[in-house]
């Protein structure tokens, strides 16, 4: 889907194929390759280094601008950067770590390990190096350990004029431009001027005139999916962090925050079935890491329907073979409906639309649609079980009575299934622990012994065993 | 979490509360509401709204700017702009939709009844409504449909300090001056020529000699998450979108790219947990539309467990009891492990890092994980029926040969379950389903009756019943 327009560009009349690449190359016409790969967008240059052989990725690498070399290696997954790390000399390292924008070397350090990390900090001039350290004693997934150092400041005394001369003077080294910060000496924050207002504006018009004072800002240690989440309600393209001081220590810019976005939700996916996030991609992830994220919870689950097994096997004696039949029914519905609850309140948690003190709110509603899915589905059930497993499957066993046993079974799991699918995710906040686990196969387990226990509590009811 | 920052601001003394705000408006202080409202963001006056009385709904409205009104009103979900419309005159309503984004609109204009639309339309002006109708026209969930045609557009024979007057003439009604597009006379994209690129160079240098003519653009047609896709790989903060002839029609800015990625990925988490996606939030969502979009697949479900049972019927007679102690734990890991690959793979289609052409390398990706998986497992529970259903719960008929059958059953299950939970969504994507349909319970209902056949078959082989 993604296209490239290649008006006048050299691309527009060779296509820069992976096989094209490798073939130049190991004909040594350098000079040719250098000048196609300029107008290769960085996001797909990193994809074309994996296309490659390992052994090119070196001269390939080194053919590339200091710029472009830079914002290609960002791109590329930590397995690649790690590579490329070992061969480079410590002379390349560190003009590659000159090119970065802080939040991204810190990216990569997060991912390195011990030895390389080392080496990258050596690498580092001094000042860059304290910023670094600085970052990464951040909390994990806060909005410290997410923000960029490189923003532009301006003093309140400056005019437009004398602000437009500062943004030339150091633009090439901030990660945006666009929004811009006026502080105090201290560097207290004291508001907000875009390059919009900047553009507008007279000239000799000091900032303090125009600049907007009522500021949104993040605290270094907020949540980091919290402040993206600002970014889908405001529309910022950028927001300031501050120190507990109230001191402007970085910016989140929207592109770091559209990432976490996305992360932080591919992170919930995969923990509401039942597995550790991966950090790369499906096709680039092997099979003893696929392997290894799915295990774990595999062998909790599977030991933990010991539960139900123990169960049934107290029941199952009493329990006419009839009623057998329809415990797979009972059981799926009951964590379909639990599933459909705890989906629902953990994806508002995360989203910050429903917290803890919502709790009674919504246990009422759960209740409710429970209350509506269990009367629908229960009747349905009746219906089903009389016609279909009755009389089209003919099965005699089948009476009125059995009916009716599965129905109000199965309505009744539905209404607790409900209730404690909502219920547990939000308990789980309160208590420090992940709602996205606890929307996970966690709660069918759960759900799965309650509608047996369900079960055999009606059949022995209505049906007097 | 989010906060205000008040220096100056007269939210600093004055901290407006829905209850304050309340008091005013009914001791008729409406100044000073006025002044008061000034100072709060677009966002958070919406919410304030939902916690007011609907009867102060339009006087509080009608003390808002005019164009802090049109930002507000966008914030509101179609409910309450509903209600405002219906009690808004023609000349309140045409001077709302006059401040506008013509992609803002566009959205308003989606969620509204006919007779609203009506309404709309009629207090547009024809040009604008013509942009609108066309708009309109494109297919569901395309780039079209959450483009804005309000871009700033150059040509190329202008210079920086052109193009620097003409932003300054044209900026209060675009969405964005930070990426501007040369086009030649009849609208074809020439390049890019960024706020930027502007600011740092000579004011009578070409644009033709600054812009990037390296353009990446999508169509009109294209998925909208696709293309927001495309904001996260390049970090754009607008993106052109050209028409069949290369013409350019509109820009995606990067707002409404985080908003698509949202919305597309809470939808898939709904259909995923087998819930039809609502349009509001949870706490927003009456009872009745949540039952809305939760019976429909306990329903399907529900009735496809039929499988399940009729299988369960035909070999309940010949199976010994023992063995239906561990139904629940086959078919609960079964519906995991289906569940884990099928999320992994759908989520990866989703963000378009698999598709159908990967068919083989999934397949024996699963494989490989399957067995790996199978493996452990079955060790595992051949361990645990013996050790913690045998030794421990003492039930003596679990013999050696029965916790092989489990065992063996067990691992087949999650072999065929990973195979069938990764391949259907690439499948279902093929013929042009939706894959995250795939990856809900339905791979579960399927895995249940297959992993009872497999139950039976091993068993018969084993135990030879």
């Amino acid at each position: 889907m993604e296209e490239k327009m290649m008006i006048n560009g050299l691309l527009g009349d060779e296509i820069l194929t992976p096989e094209r690449l490798s073939s130049l190359l190991s004909a040594k016409k350098y000079a040719e390759v250098k000048l196609l790969l300029e107008d290769v967008p960085s996001p797909d240059l990193a994809e074309l280094f994996y296309e490659m052989d390992e052994g090119q990725h070196t001269l390939l690498f080194r053919l590339l601008s200091k710029e472009l070399a830079a914002e290609t290696f960002v791109e590329m997954d930590s397995d690649l950067q790690e590579s490329l790390i070992e061969r480079f000399s410590d002379r390349e390292l560190s003009d590659i770590l000159d090119e970065l924008y802080i939040d991204d070397t810190v990216d990569i350090i997060e991912e390195m390990p011990a030895n390389v990390v080392k080496r990258i900090l050596k690498n580092t001039d001094s000042e860059n190096r304290e910023i670094i350290n600085n970052i990464l004693r951040y909390p994990k997934d806060s909005a410290g350990t997410v923000m960029t150092t490189e923003y532009v400041r301006f003093t309140g005394d400056m005019t437009v004029a004398d602000a437009l001369l500062h943004i030339r003077r150091v633009a090439i080294d901030k990660e945006t431009i666009y929004t811009c910060y006026v502080t105090d000496k201290n560097k207290r924050l004291l508001g907000i001027v875009t390059a919009k207002q900047l553009l507008l504006a007279e000239p000799d018009t000091p900032l303090s005139e125009i600049m907007d004072e009522n500021v949104i800002f993040a605290r270094t240690h907020d949540d980091r999916e919290e402040v993206a989440l600002m970014f889908d309600k405001y529309g910022f393209i950028a927001l300031p962090v501050v120190d507990k001081e109230n001191r402007l220590v970085g910016i989140v810019t929207v592109d770091d925050a559209l990432e976490v976005i996305i992360e932080e939700s591919e992170e919930d996916f995969a923990k509401m079935a039942a597995m550790t996030p991966t950090e790369t991609s499906y096709l680039k992830t092997g099979v003893f890491s696929l392997w290894k994220s799915r295990i774990p919870w595999l062998l909790i689950l599977m030991l933990s329907s010991t539960l139900s097994s123990a169960i049934l096997s107290g029941f199952e004696s009493a329990l006419p073979a009839v009623l057998v039949l329809f415990i797979p029914m009972i059981m799926g519905t009951g964590g379909n409906s639990g599933g459909q609850s705890s989906v629902t309140v953990t994806r508002s948690i995360s989203l910050a639309e429903v917290e803890f003190s919502d709790l009674f709110r919504v246990f009422f509603k759960e209740l409710r649609v429970g209350i509506l899915c269990a009367l629908t589905l229960g009747v349905a059930t009746f219906a089903k079980v009389m016609l279909i497993d009755g009389l089209l499957l003919g099965n005699e066993a089948v009476t009125l009575l059995v009916a009716l046993t599965v129905a109000a079974s199965l309505a009744l799991t539905i209404i607790l299934a409900k209730i404690i699918g909502a219920t547990l995710p939000l308990l789980a906040k309160k208590i420090g622990l992940d709602p996205a686990v606890m929307a996970s196969p966690l709660i069918t387990t759960l759900v799965d012994a309650i509608s047996l226990i369900v079960y055999f509590f009606v059949a022995s009811n209505i049906l007097s065993i």
